[in-house]
């Protein structure tokens, strides 16, 4: 590997592989939503490999996965290709528009009283939640709060906890190193953008999935998700995406694809 | 008395006598507003009595009205004259707008959450209220709530108590009642309008200023405020204030006033 993309590399890892099982998500996610598509074992093990994962750490995962019932496996002669279940494809659906958009999903802003709010809602009291979206059940008072509402510090406290934060502004400087030593696209092969864009999807997925799906504005002071998220959109846009069988080609000896 | 204007007494009073300090506020705030204004020891005499309240009852009242700092009286000749202090006359008309309003004067609601929000809102849940209105404490979440934004139950059953509604019920059947048997005011004295017209207020007072300062929709079902005011606006529009001057003639002996 050559030693500016193992910069880069450390860059957006920190150091610290990912967990396997959650980065082939990210993979699975990235790469093979479209209708049909499959990942040859062998990418998966090339692309892994860039990120300092054994290949036996690789495999179990892959098996975990198809225990989980997330993906499944086809043999075409000798090799292995794997691509998302039904159920493995809804649930990446449900996440992807939150992980790969431009800007809050999340325009509105309802504050919900009573009991029985359930999971969907982030609570900031007792019988008190916030939450982007009215919920149906009579007994829950929904109010839509305006934009211009003020919302006070205790309440924008309880939308974000402090790892989230934390995990956030160091996210931020991770991508702030990263787009700063981006090397011109040109100088990187089709698998060093793919495992680039991989990484970067994957630790902005492990910060945007962990805060409440709510407008930016309900967020404390010092959160750096927006900026986060702007990064990401300016990296991708930055790296192109590679297209699945170009990769497939490269990692297979053909040049051509 | 004649029989017919004691059975329109018993209609507004329910035959319970109204407590004397309570009912002369009432009087002080129905008959001496007016800048100047000062009813006469033997007017309220004649007032209070024609409800069943004897002399020296009245007395101790007016006696305790002063001690509070609510009256004044002033002496001309052998006869006293009281009126509101300045004090008496700020409580009377902050009171005032909502006893004689023909419509909620509430036409917002908020929603307030936080902690120390005061005795101005209503408390619907621990940290919980609604409010006609914001309070300007930047710790408090404010929100209006839009009139089309339906309330749930508990909600507006933690805005009245039944205590409340009962009061409410019970006066809308006496009010009506009221306005089924009123006879032609022509046939009434000046001095049993005047009567009539501060029990309708007085009875009306103890409820309204009861319930709290919120927009009608904000009350539970069953709740008969909005009716028992239109009836008081009929009623008091059916009985036409009469003077203090001429009052004053009446009881004095001097009908040409």
């Amino acid at each position: 590997m050559d030693r500016d993309f193992a910069a880069l590399l450390r860059a957006v890892t920190d150091d610290q592989p990912p967990r396997v099982w959650s980065l082939l998500v990210t993979i699975f996610g990235e790469m093979a939503q479209a209708p049909g598509a499959r990942i040859s074992g062998r990418l998966l093990t090339r692309i892994t490999e860039e990120i300092g994962i054994k290949p036996e750490a690789n495999r179990v995962a892959l098996h975990r996965l198809r225990k989980d019932n997330w993906i499944e496996s086809h043999r075409t002669g000798r090799e292995s290709a794997y691509a998302l279940t039904a159920w493995g494809l809804s649930q990446t659906r449900l996440a992807s528009p939150r992980i790969y958009a431009e800007a809050s999903l999340e325009t509105e802003l309802w504050f919900i009283a009573g009991e029985g709010a359930g999971d969907a809602v982030t609570p900031i009291a007792p019988g008190l939640y916030v939450s982007a979206r009215a919920l149906r059940d009579p007994a829950l008072l929904c109010i839509p709060v305006a934009a211009t509402t003020p919302l006070p510090d205790w309440v924008r406290d309880r939308v974000c906890d402090a790892k989230t934060i934390a995990l956030a502004e160091a996210l931020l400087r991770r991508f702030e190193a990263l787009e700063a030593r981006l090397a011109p696209p040109e100088a990187l092969t089709a698998l060093q953008i793919a495992v680039l864009r991989v990484l970067i999807v994957h630790a902005w997925r492990r910060v945007v999935l962990r805060a409440a799906a709510l407008p930016d504005a309900a967020f404390p002071t010092g959160w750096h998700g927006p900026a986060c998220r702007a990064s990401v959109a300016r990296l991708l846009a930055a790296l192109e995406k590679p297209g699945l069988a170009a990769l497939e080609a490269a990692v297979h000896g053909d040049r051509s694809g």
